[in-house]
Formats: structure tokens, sequence, C-alpha cells
């Protein structure tokens, strides 16, 4: 999986029929210290996840593996919202103190 | 899925079977501020796309999860047409204000 | 897909039982304008392709839905001969008319 | 397969119902001489690996196929803790011997 | 597939209990002129390999269809092992004149 965060929304009313009633996020891709890189994905969100958070997301085959993507043409779904990231003994992240 | 935009077409008489009658565009990667990247691929469409559209496509076997692409040769397809993105709140792109 | 040139072949005589009978190409991937880039792939042929062509090729398990390829260890495919580009309303690439 | 240490932890309380009971580990690429590189995933454990190891991990569907992972939508698994890792005929890493 | 040369070999006791009996290597990815890059990955062997040959490997769910990789988390095998490479009309590589 890939760590990200939720940067943005799309809006589609034109597509395929399978993709109808799944919510499409902009992901952007994080740094092992949180800063945001320059790659990002639209993913299908399968656990409710709003923007601004930080998220794990799954991508190819694996992202169909959930009840809301099964069967469709979806390669990247949001499948974790992240509460804590540890890195050695160190927090570097913990999403009930980042503002 | 990737952000992309529709910016050609591929002409092949020769070519396996299965992919009679699906349409190949060749498919520009933007980046979130919609600028043209380095990268492309060449997507089926199962929307009908048309060129000069931003659009989303999928790849891998998602790819083959459309009516249009099923069990094909096909590891990339359009399955949405992009109305409008959101980054943070601002409007960044809207189809119907777009040129 | 990703647009590609065939620049060479490979021979191998010692290979998994399931290659048996299978003509493995170079392909170097191609920019939108025709050049060459520094990525090449090793693809089976399933449309009877030289070298010089300009062609398709499919990877991952969409590599494997073409009649020569099913179930084989293979994960590039070429799928189609290219004939024609057109970028815009330019023609950038007409086969018949390349050297 | 990758090579990778594991460097950190993901703590994720709202997530996926199948994914439920599973560790998730920070993952780190190394080269081949065991420096870290700019890349890293967030894998799935089958195997029992510690922050600090030097492990292989899979991706793709193939890191769907542990007894742990299967039908999960998880796109990366550790399934092996390296020992030895020899280049040449020199030995470039002994787990027994690292720190 | 991708080119690579055999530079190494890994060894893991720990490991997923369906990576019993196969062989690990590392491999390092090569240019068309046959120089090392900066990628490898960690392959199984399905064809008898051995460190310092020029082999081909597949990724992702095809390097599962060989007989000792179907069903395995192995997400790269090496398939077969190159006698010879033409680029253009230029024999680039013959296994039995390299030293």
């Amino acid at each position: 999986m890939k760590l990200g965060k939720v940067v943005g929304t799309v809006v589609a009313s034109r597509k395929d029929e399978k993709l109808e009633g799944l919510r499409l996020y902009l992901v952007q891709d994080l740094s092992l210290d949180l800063k945001g890189r320059d790659a990002f994905v639209v993913a299908a969100d399968s656990v409710g996840a709003g923007v601004g958070e930080v998220v794990l997301y799954a991508s190819g085959s694996s992202a169909r593996q959930t009840r809301d993507t099964d069967g469709r043409p979806v390669d990247a779904v949001i499948m974790a919202i992240v509460d804590q990231l540890e890195v050695g003994k160190a927090l570097v992240f913990d999403k009930f103190k980042a503002g």
C-alpha cells in the first residue's frame, strides 16, 4: 500500500456504469516524513475518508478486494485511515494531534 | 486511476482479434494543476470520450472490468470523463467552463 | 498500452516450457513525438510484428489475454501494429509514409 | 520481490473490514549495497517480521497468495526475512553479524 | 519481461511456507547495451539459472504461471536464460562468446 493524503475530489457524471455510487478522491503520495510528493492517484473510497486525512491506498487487482469495489474498473482504493505512524521509535504522525 | 487528457488517436489495422471494435486513444497524464506530464498511455475507451477531454483511466487487470474490455488484451481503459476537480476547497477544473 | 518500436530480438533456448514457440522482441518505448525513450521491455508477439515496426504492447495480466500467451509466464505482449497516430489534428505517424 | 527494511509501523483503527488482524509495516526499499532508497511501501506481514529487519516483500496480486492476505485488499506483503545476501561471491549482508 | 543479470543470491530461512524450495536470486536490470542499471529485483528461478547469467524475468501475476511458482507469493520469476540479443542487425550479446 501507499501512504497518501486526500487532497481533493473528482466529479464525473459520464462514467462506466459499474462506477455508480463510488466516491472518487484525489490522493497525493506522502514521503516517510509526511511531505507531499509529486505523485498522486484517483482512488475510490471504501472507508468513509475525507479531504485532509492521511490514508493508505491499495493498487491493482488488490483494489477490487473490498465490498465496494469488487468487479469494478477501479485500480486504487482507500482501505484505511491512518491514526498513527511510528518510524523507528518516534511517533511521526498522530491523527488526533495533527491540526 | 490516473488523471489524463485525451490528446490523440491510434489507428491499427493489424491487431489481436480480440481488439476489434475498440477505440484506442493517446492519453497524456496530467498533474494536479492540470498540466501535461511527460508520461502517456494508449487506452481503450468505454465511455465515449473525445480528443481534448479530461478523463480518468484505470490500468492493469482493472482495465478489463468494463463490458467493452472484458477478456481483452487491454491494460488501460478510460472509465470516466471528468466534470469537475476540487483540490482543497478550490475548483481547479470545470469541464463546462474550460474552453 | 504503451507505444513502442521493435528494435531487436531475443534468442533463448533454455526457458520455461510454456514459452515454447513464442517470438520474443526487444521493444523500446516511444514518446508522443516518436522518439526512443530510455525504457524498453521484452515482449511476446501475437500479431506477426517485425523489427522496425511501431507497435502497441500490453503489460501485466492483460498480456495473457491473447490466444498465444494465455496461461504463460509472459508479462508483455505486442497486440497491435500501429498504422497511424494523430495528436490533436496532426498526423504524427503514418506507417506507409515512414521510411 | 523487492528488498526492504522494516522502518516503522502503521496504526489504523478505521479500515476495510477485511484488514482486521493484519500487522502493517513501513518498509523502505534498499539498494544492492543495503542503503535506504527514497521509496517505501506499507506492507502486511506474513512472517512475524520486526522493526529493523531486512526483508523481502511481494507486490500486486502476488501479495494475496499467503494464508494471511488471501482475498484481502492488500497489495504488498512481507513474505521472507533475509538471513544473508551474496553479491558476486561477497557476503554483503549477514543478519547474525549485523548489529 | 525485463532483461537482467543474475548478480547474487538471497538466503531466507524464515519465510512464508509456500516459498519452500524456491531459489531466490538478485537480478539487476540491464540496458539495451547490456550495462547494469540502478534497478534490481529478487526473482524466483524456474530455469536453473546461475550467477552471472543474462536472463529474462516476468513480473506480477505472470510470475506465477510457471510450474514452480504457481499459487505462491512470488511477483518475479526468471523464465528464460538469454543466448543471444540482436539489436537492429547487430548481435549485441552472445552467451557463448561472453567471457
